[in-house]
C-alpha cells in the first residue's frame, strides 16, 4: 500500500478564497478535489492524507458535502510552518503504507504515468523527485543586483510528487525546523541522502496566481475534450 | 526613432511549417504578424526589421499578401547562426535609430507596457533584459547526475525584447560568434559591460511546442475578449 500527503497551504476561512487557491473552482469542482482525483484515479486504493489548516476542516466538510465529493481520504491538522505540516501529514499515513508522496494541494495537473513512475523510482532508490527542463533563458542575481548569465541545461525546474521509502522520509523528518528546508527534498538531503530526479510532465503546474488559475480552466478544458 | 529587430528562426519552407512555428496561425493571423504587430501597435513609426531564413522571403511575402498585412517593415536574411542573423538585422537598421529592441518572433505575447518601460531602461543605462521570477523550485544537475538545491530567488528566467544602445550593441557584434552567446544580453556583456534587468509579462511566452500553440490560442482569446 501506497500513502499520498496532500498539503493543502493557504487557509480559506482565515485569509479569504483569493490567498486559498486550493478552495476556488476549476471546470465542475475545487482545484483540491482535482488534485486528490488525480492520486484516486491513479490508484482507487491510495491511503489519502490531507494536510488542512487548522480552522478550515469545517469549511472543507460543508465544500466535500456541497460537491458530493466522494473520494476516501483522512484529514489532518497543518502546522505553523510546511514542515511541520507534512510532518503531520506523515504522521497520519496508515502505519502499512511503504511509500508515501508529497503533493501540493494546488497541483491537479500531475499526470498519472508521473504518478506511477514516482512510486517505482521510489521504491528502487529511496526518493523520487519529479522535474522538468527550462525553456527560457535563466540570469542568477546577486546581491549587488548584479546578475550573471547561467546553462539552463544544467537547470531543472523541481515539482511534486516528492516520493519517497516511508522509513526513510520519517527519519528524515525526526529533526528540527530549518529554514534550508525549501521542499521534502532538502528535507531528504538532509540526512547525507542523496535524491533521485525523474522527469515531471510540464502542464503539472502549481497555481498560485490569476493567470495561473486562467491556465488551469485552460488545461482542464484540454484534458476532458 | 527606435529600431526593433524580430528574429525568425526557424524555416518554413525548408522545413516544414511544424519546425517554424512563427508561420503558424493563432487567431486570424501567423503568430510572426502578431508579434510583429505588438510593436507597431507600441509605436506605429517603430523602424520594424525581419530577419528570415534565406529561402523564406517570396514566402513571407505570399503570407503578407495572403492576409492583408499591412505593418510597415523591411526584411534581411538570417545567417547560420542566431548571433549571425541577429548581426545582419542590426546592420539593416535605419542609422538614425538611437534604441534598438531584439525580439524573438515566437514572443507574440510581450506586453506594450514591458516594450515602453524597456525603452526607458535601456536609454537610461544602456541596456533593458526582462526576466520574471520562477514559481518552481530549482535545482542544479551536475555532470555526475548529482542535483542540488538552488534558492530560487536568486534567479530570474530571462525574455526579450532585449534592448540597448544602437552604438553599443553595434560595437558589441563587432566580435566573431562564440557558443557562449545564447541571447543578446550575453553578447553585448563579452564588452564587460553589466545588462540591466527589468521586470517582464510572464505570458510572453515563447512558442515552442504543440501545448504552447494551445495556450497561445487562449491567451489570444483572454486578451482580445
Amino acid at each position: 500500500m501506497n500513502s499520498v500527503v496532500i498539503v493543502a497551504g493557504g487557509s480559506g476561512t482565515r485569509m479569504g478564497s483569493l490567498t486559498a487557491k486550493q478552495y476556488l473552482k476549476i471546470g465542475d469542482m475545487p482545484i483540491l478535489m482535482h488534485t486528490m482525483a488525480a492520486f484516486f484515479n491513479f490508484d482507487v486504493s491510495i491511503d489519502i492524507v490531507l494536510v488542512l489548516p487548522s480552522g478550515d476542516r469545517d469549511f472543507w466538510q460543508t465544500l466535500c458535502n456541497d460537491y458530493g465529493f466522494k473520494v476516501p481520504h483522512r484529514t489532518t491538522v497543518g502546522g505553523s510552518s510546511r514542515f511541520l505540516s507534512v510532518k503531520n501529514g506523515l504522521a497520519a499515513c496508515d502505519p502499512a503504507s511503504k511509500l508515501v508522496a508529497i503533493h501540493d494541494a494546488v497541483r491537479p495537473f500531475v499526470a498519472e504515468s508521473v504518478i506511477r513512475q514516482g512510486f517505482e523510482v521510489a521504491a528502487q532508490h529511496g526518493s523520487a523527485i519529479p522535474v522538468v527542463p527550462l525553456k527560457d533563458s535563466l540570469r542568477r542575481v546577486e546581491a549587488d543586483g548584479r546578475s550573471t548569465f547561467q546553462d539552463r541545461q544544467a537547470f531543472r525546474l523541481v515539482q511534486t510528487p516528492q516520493i519517497f521509502q516511508k522509513p526513510r522520509i520519517l527519519q528524515a523528518f525526526r529533526v528540527e525546523d530549518n529554514p534550508a528546508f525549501t521542499d521534502d527534498a532538502t528535507v531528504y538531503e538532509h540526512q547525507g541522502w542523496e535524491v533521485t530526479l525523474y522527469p515531471g510532465n510540464p502542464e503539472n503546474i502549481k497555481i498560485t496566481s490569476p493567470e495561473d488559475m486562467a491556465y488551469a480552466e485552460f488545461l482542464l478544458n484540454g484534458l476532458s475534450t
